[in-house]
């Protein structure tokens, strides 16, 4: 059945603006069935109401955990790389079950932070949610500084660290861990003080084989790895 | 060092078109060394004797193997796709450890087989492998027909089969397999018929885990799973 995103209202399902014209383009009709997503743990069956040019009335026939969301914390700690960049780890690693995406700075990144870039990687998050059958996108934490994204690690159980000079891939027994960290160099990768900070946060170093990944490919690799690993 | 694409000629190393002109644009000169690497398992360290402004004649100083390429073969059977997957994919699977990347024709393909665009994926290909340390670019074979890829197939110790009906990811221990066929849909997926007929040639079904992945994505996370697997 085809999802839509949007908001509960009372019993009713609210589409977002864009998802209704969406909805419009497919040309759903009155009686149609869809399955609402609003961000929380549950699919929303709907029936269409009432349909016009501007809006949908839509009833929730029946609400259902969804089984597709990940259960244990993934967190994806992204020194900030290129837009694109940017954009094709949100969508994959959407798919490959984390949970939440902090970017932050480093000395090495040259693209510049820009806030206006969150919404437009929430929007992909979303999107890639209605694809792959989560119902809960990716929280898109605001931009942090070095410093401030070092003091966050504080927060994990497990905080592993791709370091490209580190070969062999995680080996560790990532079962017992409900909260892990993963941090990822920009294009550019991390100095040298940068390396010895984020290891003295009591950071696990790993690699990720024996050739040199371009930065989305580890996040993406990286998470999709982790996630098998914990089965999320 | 910085690496370069070329042939290897008596004892000198001479670049390719475009990579003579990249030497350029980044003001190498005559004395400057780097590493050559021309699809073959060594690198060569090479120093440039003589350079002008149509052509560079560089020495090869020594030639080491490379220890970044694949030791195993893992081949990526891939149902055509859209254009921009199909190079995604090419330079993911390229850094990730694939050695070959054959693209065969499905009922659900929506894309056009086009013999012209494989050139571009070629290309795509060897810039992977001289940022990523490999030295031999994947190997791409001409597309195939349905029925020319189950053919090929028997060709292979392994044959996993990417079913997105089948929720286990491989558990299976690769490390016997020496060569590991990997199939994935288009975005369509496979019909029925393809399904039966794929399986009836004795391949492996495995999942992704729990969520639907794109082609794309599940091309780019069953090589490196795989890869990881066999230490690749």
């Amino acid at each position: 059945m085809r999802r839509f995103f949007g908001k509960v209202i009372n019993n009713n399902f609210v589409l977002d603006d864009e998802d209704f014209k969406h909805l419009a383009v497919l040309r759903f009709g009155v009686n149609d069935e869809f399955l609402g997503i609003c961000g929380d743990e549950y699919e929303y069956t709907c029936k269409i109401t009432k349909l016009d040019k501007k809006s949908a009335i839509c009833t929730i026939l029946s609400k259902e955990l969804c089984k597709q969301n990940p259960k244990k914390n993934i967190t994806l700690f992204q020194a900030l790389p290129k837009a694109d960049k940017l954009e094709l780890i949100t969508q994959k690693i959407t798919e490959l079950g984390a949970t939440d995406l902090v970017i932050f700075n480093s000395e090495f990144s040259v693209a510049k932070a820009n806030i206006n870039k969150l919404a437009r990687l929430n929007k992909i998050s979303v999107e890639a949610c209605k694809q792959c059958g989560r119902t809960i996108p990716l929280k898109i934490h605001d931009i942090l500084s070095f410093d401030d994204m070092l003091y966050t690690l504080d927060n994990y159980d497990l905080v592993l660290f791709a370091y490209e000079k580190q070969k062999d891939i995680i080996d560790l027994d990532l079962t017992p861990y409900k909260n892990i960290a993963i941090i990822i160099g920009s294009e550019g990768g991390f100095s040298q003080v940068e390396v010895k900070r984020i290891y003295e946060h009591k950071a696990v170093l790993f690699g990720l084989g024996k050739r040199i990944l371009r930065c989305e490919t580890s996040a993406i690799f990286a998470v999709g790895l982790v996630s098998y690993k914990i089965d999320n």
